[in-house]
């Protein structure tokens, strides 16, 4: 019998994400799609991409209508979880795509996002490297999980090898990623207008003040990080609907040489499914991993600059969010972990 | 009367900008325009948007061709300058759009380029700050002008205030710049057709390989900086024709106060028109640059990076490079320095 | 003394576009710009391409506040025009770039539009044939001006010339345009969203829904179409932020040669500056008319289909609106036609 | 034992997009790609997407590299395809991608492609309607199939229930479509190129000389036309990398009501999984079916017009042409038909 399934923020672009790999999926049954102000409207109106849910309505998100089902995936704005935490509480597991069990610190919460502050759940990303481990392990039999900001598990999967094997410095990351606007939600604000975005590289949260930013030095101090992390972090929306291409650099350890830091990565993710890095000379690009979970990696080391880059290829809603949700919901429930999951992009 | 003009390379994108800008410049007239392949072809079918230009014929490209103008352009690939120094020592004004007359060094050039080297010709950046002065003060009179690189202006004007204030360390620079495809020219290639770059971010010339690392080392030498200058640069293909957003972080050099960073900026380009700061809290977009002479910056001192952070959008093609060269014609020959060109953009 | 000038709804893209390009014109004074929610508001902030005009401040959009220049702009939403005309009695020279004055005939308004019916002033399309002249003439000393809907002007002028001339037939037309998202104004709509509209090609009123509709009939029918004029039209968004390129066909007329289809064409636009007839077997693209006044118009015979087929490229924002109403502005006031306006366009 | 496949062509898009579907698909085993100046190469270098399938290498498109598989996609230039007959002779399943086997008159590709005509295969659309039956039926043990010109399956699809209804006049077509670069192909040229796409709609073909016109008649003769079929046909190129959006419309039959238009839609497709008909008034965009083998329809009947108005949306590289591919196999075959293919797109 298939696993039942409901997805709330359903016709948002998180949650249609969501839908669109669970619909793929042969092991779950989606029964359950809701949404606020949409509520009582048929799902194909706001996800018109998914065809083969179009017998779909979208109910209220309360919590007796997300309640009794096997997994609730939660795609909704920050600080809107904790509402369901009670009526939940019953449900064998609950992923959240928002940012409400991302961070452990009540400090971080506070300073980036204000608001009652909620426990952190399992992070969402089975390839970071946890106190020497992968984080994978902690995933199996989770029954509460925190996918991963896009921006942020991106960057930390691009430096982790790196502050784990101790051949990168993470006191003084420079990340700077193009983003597509998908990644700001379907939101109806003029600066995400396609006239605004069309042409151009609008940046945007710039000079330390990204919410994604205390979850990157999270998770890299997870890696192994000894003193500071400091990350200088700037996103750049780009005329692409999906997409980040992260540019993380970081100073190259005193004494370490091109070939160690190269195996620090290597070793990290060479038997990784969905996190590759290319060979030398070798870089990605976004349209390459549309539509899959799948990270690309690429990484020179410039002498010249005292830096290593490392330059990470990331669909922001699949590999981003939802992949890496569908990923975690896997390993929690002992499925096979690419289960539902492309490794291959939609190109051109 | 009129001055006469010259443009070769006048079917790419660097001559069809120069020769846009020309058609509006009260005080020359397009007498020539010559190409390679293209010779013979009417200038119309490779600039069909330049409709006041629709009389003239592609001419040859030879030295021949282009003697006897008061002033001639030249939009070649690099390496391909030189063939025209004889031919053109009467020539009263020379502006080269590309790059074999910018490096000082040539050990650079033989690094960076390879073949020939030339004299650098007076640097075509009137904004930049070297000596302590600006750079317009050796434009005016000069008879032979290199046209900037685009990358290499936009992080030079980014970063040359706060070198020469000394509120910035130039010896951990990291920039990294989302770029339009027009800046790679109009060169049948599939890296650059549309399947490729539409819906994706690309990188290329990673880990210190980029032809305009040594001209901003070069630049930034000149506006001051003591000790080594060492830059970590990485461009990113982005889906829009036109446009560079450069986001460069330094160091804050040790003691300076926030206002001391932006007073830096805001001293050297208080008084330009086609260098602007915004104020604070406000950066610039690519879109509000399109077809302007103007590079936009905005400027962020992130204390818990311990970096300060520039983002600067100019437009490739104009600001980039045709603007800048008829911006030095203008100084050169004591014509107003604004002639011909605009500060305003074509957006949205 | 420059004359003086208030836009109001400066705040959005038409408003926008007619400041860009007042903002080029010698004989004028921005004097005021006005906007509804935005007022109070730097023009800066809302149209941050328009360095020039930084000092201006929105005020609010009342009649006082616009009476007492010698030119208004009207750049609002259909129906608010009308609240001006009694204050607005005294002003020399008024152009609305709304719809309220467009059509001649209340029905029309009536079924398309809804609300309050008023007089239709003159239609700012100069080079359009009326009655056997041009419309250029009709606009000279004008006090009133109509600027037209952008789809309309475009699709009227690609057809007017062969309903004069009769060699097509005005009964069974058939035009399908490319749209960019600028005209639908700047609304924050989701269905307007960069990732709506990024990789997508989207339709909308299709059916014969589209407001434009009747203002193609009036031109067409003063253009001296006899008999039903009937037209299926269809708009479709593509991923770019300006132009229009509207593909428009009609069956040809019985017994007219290739020749004599061609020469209704060439003998209607042969000495026009601002549309032009490309040669035969060229056809325009929409980014070589970006910020031009221009309309660039190719022509085919398709004796297969039995249909003549013109193809129009024309930037909504410039010579669909803001500059078909300065060049009407220019003939109204006997200024020189094209001043303050460009025939080329910034490509790529 | 899965199938054993070979794939020409397989460093382009349209082989591309058929290996990224065969890697999904559960029957088959992709054994051998080819190609011809790319011989020798990875195939992860030309398709780096295609991360699942980074250990294959291309070979050289000989006649005796392809023998010996159970299925052969062959996905080159027309007039290439002949040269395989012989060695293929004992192949189970050939699919020509290219144009050489769609044509039944020998006259159309004298007049549309020139060179060599060969013998037209098993069109490869299997919900076209074809002397009253589905294509689908002719497919069932085909062993050699020509799958479809994507723009011509796309609007034969459009209109082929409305003519074997005999609810249209197919005497007097129009079809306009707004479709993506990659259609033409990963060719090096000019046109094609990044910067002049984007911002840009660029039509092409105009005027009755695409090649995708006779294999329209053609479809639509099967359909059941009586009389001449005309057809006005002028693509756009749009900056979408993917995609056609494909508006046509065609006279409606004298004295047919609204209700029996939609009708012959609704039961030529309502049946179909690939292609679907939206509710009334609901139309579709590209974004919805990018990497979907979904073609989506919306109807209009525009009485002020006289026309019937059929807007489909289809990936022109996966429902376009590799999508039909193996949806044609699958049928030819006996697997069930939509194995390997998903009714989803990939949206925003």
């Amino acid at each position: 019998m298939p696993l039942s399934v409901a997805v709330s923020g359903a016709s948002g672009y998180a949650g249609g994400e969501i839908l669109r790999l669970l619909a793929a999926h042969p092991e779950v049954e989606i029964r359950t799609v809701t949404a606020h102000a949409n509520a009582g409207q048929p799902l194909i109106d706001h996800q018109p991409h998914l065809r083969s849910l179009r017998h779909l309505t979208l109910q209220p998100s309360t919590p007796e209508v997300l309640a009794g089902h096997d997994i609730v995936f939660l795609a909704l704005p920050h600080g809107q979880s904790g509402q369901y935490t009670e009526a939940l509480a019953d449900t064998g597991l609950v992923i959240d795509a928002g940012a409400d069990h991302r961070l452990t610190s009540a400090e971080d919460w506070a300073a980036f996002y204000g608001g009652d502050f909620h426990d952190a759940w399992t992070y969402g990303v089975p390839e970071l490297i946890v106190d020497g481990a992968k984080q994978r392990e902690r995933l199996v039999g989770a029954s509460r999980i925190a996918a991963p900001g896009c921006n942020a598990s991106t960057v930390a999967l691009s430096l982790a090898p790196g502050v784990a094997a101790g051949v990168i410095d993470p006191g003084d990351i420079v990340s700077v990623l193009a983003v597509g606007p998908s990644g700001a939600g379907k939101s109806a604000k003029t600066t995400l207008l396609a006239s605004e975005i069309l042409g151009s590289a609008n940046p945007y949260a710039i000079g330390g003040t990204h919410r994604h930013i205390p979850e990157i030095r999270q998770a890299l101090r997870g890696a192994g990080a000894a003193g500071d992390i400091r990350i200088s972090f700037t996103p750049v929306l780009v005329p692409m609907s999906r997409g980040i291409l992260a540019t993380s650099t970081a100073p190259i350890a005193p004494g370490v040489t091109d070939a160690e830091v190269r195996e620090a990565w290597q070793s990290a993710y060479g038997d990784e499914t969905f996190v590759q890095l290319l060979p030398e000379g070798s870089f990605p690009r976004t349209a390459d991993v549309v539509g899959a979970n799948t990270a690309l990696m690429g990484l020179a080391v410039d002498r010249a600059a005292g830096r290593v880059v490392v330059v990470t290829a990331v669909d922001n809603l699949a590999k981003g969010t939802a992949g890496a949700a569908i990923q975690s919901m896997n390993i929690a429930l002992g499925l096979p972990e690419a289960q539902g999951l492309s490794v291959n992009g939609v190109a051109p």
